[in-house]
């Protein structure tokens, strides 16, 4: 299967890009080759690699708009608990197909994801096409998230092929996840060379909980029982003293910054500043829909950069040219796929921008207007591993989505 | 002239909207009735009141992308200046009707304006048919800010007829307008029954060079020179002392928070909780597309609730309702004008929404669904002053703005 993409903007200038397989073959000048499918850019397309959302709760898309402005206790105990109580796995089936859709239609083309009835969510990611990095809970209180459960799941999905997900273990925090069951995850990732993807240090109450119970902060816990390293992904992050910094620094950890969810939740602001200066790969997630409440990344990177601007009193913090490549760039470096730039031998994971959108009018800076004056709409096409997923604006199943959303909320809300 | 939209959701409930002329002439269910023009809701359709974006500077849309991420001096003297002084009123004129393109394409339905070649943006705004109040600028350093420019504008346009604009006596600054020229505006505003728009305490320095020369605080010099009544929309109003809020609840002023451009340019937090519990009235404003960078006020009711949240460290603060209100109601309330809300006898300024977008899915609350999952483009159809001004998201003339635009760009950048 090859992919002809004719005179499409590339860095300014008009190019053609040719995909073989799943990978990005050869980009240049008015090339005549042959190609199963073509796509012309001339109707005033750029080319963009695709955004990657390193932190979310895919099927919470069921629960978007259900309960807000409400304190984090009672958003979760009175509204969102007893609704997921209620779910089944078909329920989590559709609202991941649901959220595959939204991402796929807002230029997502990978996400790393943590929620529950992993089977499911893997049965939709796989379907729909897009990359995903689906995690394996790890819950102490839950029978799903118990150890014995992730192994058995382990040992069906590492025996199967799958053409766009991988997995990554998620023990779900270090609040609800005991000293044991960390060790054991870190341990089980390592040994089957998978990722860890954790919430870490959301708000103060954490930090707090965790100085009275282990006299240490949450980074110093994890780091003391030898939890930290490369492998992990650190969703959150944002209650972080200076020697917590140092450490993850040190441990090469990988950090996730949720702007939105941050701000509707009250839980504080991302120290993108320090955090950048010390090194450590910075990505960009939305977090569940129900905190958010979309699964746009092109709305989260006007919300990132904005954010530390006024946090920091300084408009020249967070550029948009940063903050596009940690939604790209960085994910993907987070996350251990080939991708994140559009250059020979990547992973054709793309997408096509509609210049001809108000949003991008005059039109002076390409990545200025992705971050700051466009929401994910102004994406035409989208390909991931060398497969269209949308084409102007249209992804298959989109219709019978909604119908079964629709149907399904009545039973769960 | 009479449209008749049947089938549209209101309040969750199935209803008939029958416009005369340009205003709501009757609610109901299955009404039977002639019209000139029938729009049908069966296809999932919900209407709500026009958003109002009561600061702006339209024509700027002309500089969108053009320079970010810069110190505000350099911004403002070695980017934007420069470019302002290379437009001419033609320029001016197709900013502006870019600007309304982008806010009728957004569910933008009036907009507060403050600009130069004020002939130009009121022809553009006229044109493309949105309700406008447009700002005649008091400046004291330029030629056509001066008092008797003004005079002169004001002579010629209160003998025309317009349909959708009308005006306001915008002295920039009180750092750009001396005292006299101030009071001058406030006493030529009484008297011809004008709104007064004015930047007020945008940045920390305005107030610090204000109490260095008056030793006064803005809003206490405004208040000693009888600037401030309930005709004042004053933009920005974020350095505020305990002592101004008073006063400014005492003078029943008006307030316009800009989230995206406080954010992006640094300037501050707008004290949202403070002003909203004095009573003042808060409306909602993207300011100029140079500082934000776009003009779609669903991203602006996200950032303004969503800033206030982590400001506060409160999640319950402005909530999606109350963000709702600011940008409809109260925006009418500021500007005078009968509409903000979908209500007999109101003005036909409405906007239909397609509850078939994946940012509407599964549609637990609407208002929520608006404020935080959605972009403007969301909107199917728009109607000012009971006149469709977009019809399933076409705008007329959108694609001669766009090409005019692009040979004008090259002019002056």
């Amino acid at each position: 299967m090859s992919i002809l993409i004719k005179n499409v903007i590339l860095n300014g200038k008009r190019r053609d890009i040719l995909i073989e397989g799943n990978k990005i073959e050869k980009i240049g000048k008015s090339l005549n080759l042959r190609a199963d499918e073509k796509i012309d850019g001339k109707e005033q397309k750029a080319v963009l690699p695709g955004l990657i959302n390193c932190h979310g709760h895919s099927a919470m898309t069921l629960f978007r708009g259900y309960a807000d402005d409400l304190p984090l206790k009672e958003w979760l105990e009175k509204k969102i608990w007893p609704l997921e109580a209620k779910l089944n796995r078909e329920d989590v089936y559709w609202g991941t197909k649901l959220a595959c859709l939204e991402m796929i239609k807002t230029g997502t083309t990978c996400f790393n994801d943590m929620y529950w009835s992993e089977e499911a969510s893997v049965e939709a990611a796989e379907e729909m096409g897009i990359r995903a990095k689906i995690g394996l809970v790890v819950l102490d209180f839950l029978p799903m998230g118990k150890r014995e459960n992730i192994e058995k799941y382990w040992n069906i999905f590492k025996r199967k092929k799958f053409k766009t997900v991988t997995f990554s273990i998620a023990p779900h925090s270090i609040y609800t996840v005991s000293k044991e069951s960390l060790v054991w995850a870190k341990n089980f990732a390592k040994k089957n060379n998978l990722l860890l993807h954790i919430h870490l240090s959301e708000t103060e109450k954490e930090v707090k909980d965790c100085q009275k119970k282990y006299r240490l902060r949450p980074v110093e816990y994890l780091n003391k029982i030898g939890f930290l390293n490369q492998d992990c992904i650190l969703a959150h992050s944002i209650w972080l003293s200076e020697k917590e910094i140092k450490i993850l620094t040190q441990r090469r950890c990988n950090v996730v910054y949720n702007p939105c969810s941050n701000m509707k939740l009250a839980s504080g602001i991302f120290p993108y500043k320090k955090i950048r200066k010390a090194g450590i790969n910075i990505c960009l997630g939305t977090d569940g829909p129900a905190s958010n409440n979309n699964l746009d990344l092109f709305e989260e990177m006007k919300f990132g950069a904005l954010l530390q601007k006024v946090k920091e009193k300084d408009p020249t913090v967070a550029s948009a040219s940063e903050i596009f490549e940690i939604a790209t760039k960085n994910g993907a470096k987070a996350l251990r796929i080939n991708a994140g730039e559009i250059r020979v031998g990547k992973l054709a994971d793309l997408i096509l921008i509609d210049l001809n959108q108000v949003c991008l009018i005059p039109g002076h800076n390409l990545i200025s207007d992705i971050v700051y004056s466009c929401s994910g709409t102004c994406v035409s096409d989208v390909i991931v591993n060398g497969k269209v997923l949308m084409r102007d604006r249209k992804v298959k199943g989109e219709g019978k989505i909604k119908r079964e959303i629709a149907i399904r909320a009545k039973g769960y809300a």
